[in-house]
């Protein structure tokens, strides 16, 4: 599997950890704007679940060696440049958020997964496992747009923009380090099997946008 | 145990559940000054463990035929006027109020505890238990006062200030809620039950600030 391989796996490792601590801190702030108890205690425990998934990757890099806080370094900036330039403006804009977002990133993963020696894969898709808060959120927006085409059509825009700024960020990411990217291009085969991912990422996000009534 | 027992115990386990909300959202909010990742992610993990405690207690009043977040709502207030008058300036401010905030808040609700039936106590000290994060704030403010007197003096003011704070809403509360009140007044035996445990919470408090080198 050659250090190469190891290289790029603690640099996913980081990055999944990163985006746990980097989507708590997001949840919490947006579950202090929530409208109700209800909606903020929801938003608490989907930022408690991300926690939960950190702890298990900084144990997984302890175990190869590697430090969680040295490691992340690299990837703070992408991550917070995405969420400075996607902060959202509303309680709704949250939710749709939160929900693309994590299920963007589980898709992105869960397809590198399948890369990855069968203990990684394991760690990967356990931490990327839906924590069944998202119904909540699939509940409040599909409720808040049945009467409201205005704000159907501005989180429709929303949606699509939470998408492209992190193709962005994750095509950055990719190229700036090296033994991650070595690792992504080898896994999916070549450049065709990159643009599989990219449409498959699409596909499925266009998905999630329906199950939110915004598509 | 009559209704006026159970109404005391439903009120209790919902100041518990507003409590730690609260608590994850003041952890959230400080995690995002840490001066390094690793603060962060120590305040971060703090956070999601008080959801764990609120999904506990949230289930237990389920079985009680209560929701929480029409329980929790009579103590908001006081928790929210806590948090606002007591506003960490810098890191460790933060460090210390979680280290004694959560302190203070675990003492009284065992001294309670005790006077609980034996399912019901069982679960408020499953809740109150320390989740094993205080060592960070003892290490962290411990070296920082090491060779600063000043912040000493100053951190050591913020303790007593904390403790008189978090009395002060205690005491509102318990005035405002008569079940509750009862089930203290109860529980103690009589006024002089409630002064022992003042003063035993006075007393570990002590304890806990010289633990931080603040006493």
């Amino acid at each position: 599997m050659g250090d190469k391989y190891e290289e790029g796996v603690v640099d996913l490792l980081a990055a999944l950890a990163y985006g746990e601590l980097s989507a708590f801190d997001r949840l919490a702030e947006d579950a202090r704007a929530a409208p109700t108890l209800t909606g903020r205690a929801a938003l608490a425990k989907m930022a408690a679940a991300e926690m939960g998934h950190y702890r298990v990757l900084e144990e997984q890099l302890a175990r190869r060696g590697a430090t969680v806080e040295t490691k992340m370094q690299p990837f703070v900036q992408a991550f917070d440049d995405f969420n400075e330039s996607t902060a959202p403006h509303s309680w709704h804009e949250s939710l749709v958020k939160a929900y693309v977002g994590d299920g963007l990133a589980a898709d992105f993963y869960r397809e590198i997964a399948e890369w990855l020696d069968p203990e990684t894969k394991r760690i990967v898709l356990s931490v990327v496992d839906d924590t069944g808060h998202s119904a909540f959120a699939e509940r409040e927006v599909l409720a808040a747009c049945a009467d409201d085409r205005t704000l159907r059509d501005k989180l429709a825009l929303w949606g699509r923009r939470l998408l492209g700024e992190a193709v962005t960020q994750a095509q950055r990411v990719a190229a700036e380090r090296d033994a991650l990217s070595e690792l992504i291009i080898r896994g999916s085969g070549d450049l065709t099997g990159i643009a599989t991912l990219f449409r498959k990422l699409q596909s499925n996000h266009t998905k999630r946008m329906q199950r939110l009534g915004l598509a």
